[in-house]
């Protein structure tokens, strides 16, 4: 029913996000994530790749992510507005489209809030099975907001995570997320600050909100060998890592010109050495080169990793017929008669055949 | 029904779209979204501008057009795919959207292939109202594809346009644009070339499609105090115009920086002088200083036109009761606890009460 000729376009919403979540299964949808968004950094030379488009204001901001391959376009639209929950909103809401580069026919119309919670913890956890030590099984989680319940099942699956630490300013957030662990085969335990969470973690994920520049881990918190996965931070003016940290680490990022923008490395000289994570993925860098070397994952969500995203879903979605279909884009029986979709007459509902003759003649 | 406390979205699909204008009437959206587009120019700092991103491929071009003021965000998605009619598809589809600037929420999301096509009408009938000579009847139409019959009522409307001298390379566009103005008031002569169309003309309207540089008007077809409507022409390597009849005329553009890359004005020098129509509007340029003068509107569509657009549609819809509420944001009770929409339970579909008090405590 999705494959007209006429250009209808798949609607995901909300709700059908949660029904392919829950039939496919959350761990099934990191785990394939996870693989399109490996699968895609390895072809980065492929993709037509820019920094995001950002609109600043107060309260938070609103970013465009735009990203194209030979065949396939996709955007994102993504906010970050830390105080949302106190207006019972949530801080990051996102959608996005996958569209024909041939013809620019949008083909796919999905929610992204929930998809983006998910896709970042399969990223984060995709470059911590890379970067970190071998073995790694703890893991401090600081900021236990909406996105922590997927980062540590990531963590737990990809990575083999199997104790967490959790620390939020927010007693309230870190209950909420122990609660909805519960049974999930992880150890978890409440610290009451970040150093406490911190210490003996093979692995620091910190995934927090504030619009400001904050200092959640601090130098004398770090351990040899840590890996370091910075989720959160991701526009001007808003770092969650001291620049010692950074100093005492190497630093692998998504897409360098859009990181050194916005992530935690905007603190560092324009000259401070990261490595793009595909170099990793690739052979073209080394990763990990010691099992005393700390590692930082500066991450602050790539346009790829939506356009791996939005892939999955078209195709998950696909094989469990959920969806709707939406017209987005009016359906002519002349494409170059737009007016006659005003006339007085029933709008056409079923497709319509393309009208070859006229066209073939047409030019201009 | 759109006011709900949670961030539901109105979705103006194309058929509401379709049926908003025949119930409004298309004359009363033409001059609604041109005095929405006037009133927004006149006040042009309000506005945080940025030229539109734009993706290159061989077959067309697909493009975000992001503005925001202090209250709304709005960007369209729009392609340009001059060989889309031979798939039976038309060459621009677009569809946008506005969001709220203080907490990211989408409020509107509309199909704007249609809107696009009337928005642009009202836009290029606007730019002639303040610069074509007084008194102008006679306007000659050079591309008589999808956006033809838009421009050609838009024009008799705001400008009093009465005769109408079409031409295409494709006979069988002018004869569907000649048969849809029937009984609309105006005098429609079908002619055998740009040349013959354009003799005598008050105003010139370019309206083609074609990827690649062409020459639609040549410096010898100008005449004195013609105004000529570059509508067609909006990526790098496509223009429309002789670089003759520019550097004889007086040139107006949206935005100077997104038009120096995509307008006509781009086989010209970097310096070629320009005046932002903005600034005629508000006095601080002058617009038509003579009845010789030829003046050029090197339209190319800015982000700002869309924005007035949407916003007209959205209070147009609420107007007529005319949309529908999709859930492109989840609905979390709690918006920290995002993964709570996965459990095992209905999925809500009524508003819920934001959580109040424990939002208030929130903090991280």
């Amino acid at each position: 029913m999705h494959q007209h000729r006429h250009p209808r376009t798949v609607y995901l919403g909300a709700r059908h996000l949660i029904d392919l979540v829950r039939r496919k299964g959350l761990s099934a949808c990191i785990a394939g994530m996870a693989a399109r968004i490996e699968a895609d950094y390895r072809r980065w030379h492929d993709f037509d790749k820019t920094a995001r488009v950002a609109s600043h204001s107060e309260r938070g901001v609103i970013e465009l992510m735009p990203i194209a391959d030979a065949t396939q376009f996709a955007f994102k639209y993504v906010n970050g507005h830390p105080s949302n929950h106190r207006h019972g909103l949530p801080t990051v809401m996102a959608f996005g489209v996958l569209a024909d580069v041939d013809t620019g026919a949008p083909r796919l119309l999905s929610e992204l809030t929930l998809t983006t919670a998910i896709r970042t913890a399969a990223m984060s956890a995709l470059a911590a099975r890379v970067l970190a030590r071998p073995g790694s099984t703890r893991m401090a989680l600081i900021g236990n907001g909406a996105q922590s319940e997927f980062q540590a099942l990531a963590f737990r699956d990809l990575v083999g995570i199997r104790e967490l630490r959790l620390f939020d300013t927010d007693a309230a957030a870190s209950a909420k997320l122990a609660a909805n662990l519960v049974g999930q085969g992880l150890r978890v335990i409440l610290c009451a600050g970040t150093a406490e969470a911190v210490r003996g973690a093979d692995i620091v994920t910190t995934v927090t909100a504030d619009k400001a520049h904050a200092t959640i881990l601090t130098p004398e918190m770090i351990e040899p060998g840590m890996h370091v996965n910075a989720v959160g931070g991701d526009c001007p003016g808003k770092t969650e890592l001291h620049r010692g940290v950074l100093e005492a680490a190497d630093v692998f990022v998504e897409f360098e010109p859009q990181t050194r923008i916005e992530g935690d490395i905007q603190q560092m000289p324009a000259d401070f050495a990261v490595t793009e994570f595909w170099q990793v993925l690739a052979g073209q860098a080394p990763g990990r080169r010691s099992a005393a070397q700390v590692t930082v994952f500066d991450s602050v969500g790539f346009a790829l990793e939506d356009y791996s995203a939005l892939s999955f879903l078209r195709d998950a979605a696909a094989e469990l017929g959920i969806g709707d279909s939406v017209d987005l884009v009016p359906e002519a029986a002349n494409p170059k008669d737009l007016f006659g979709v005003l006339r007085e007459e029933p709008v056409p509902t079923a497709p319509q055949p393309a009208p070859r003759r006229r066209a073939a003649a047409a030019a201009g």
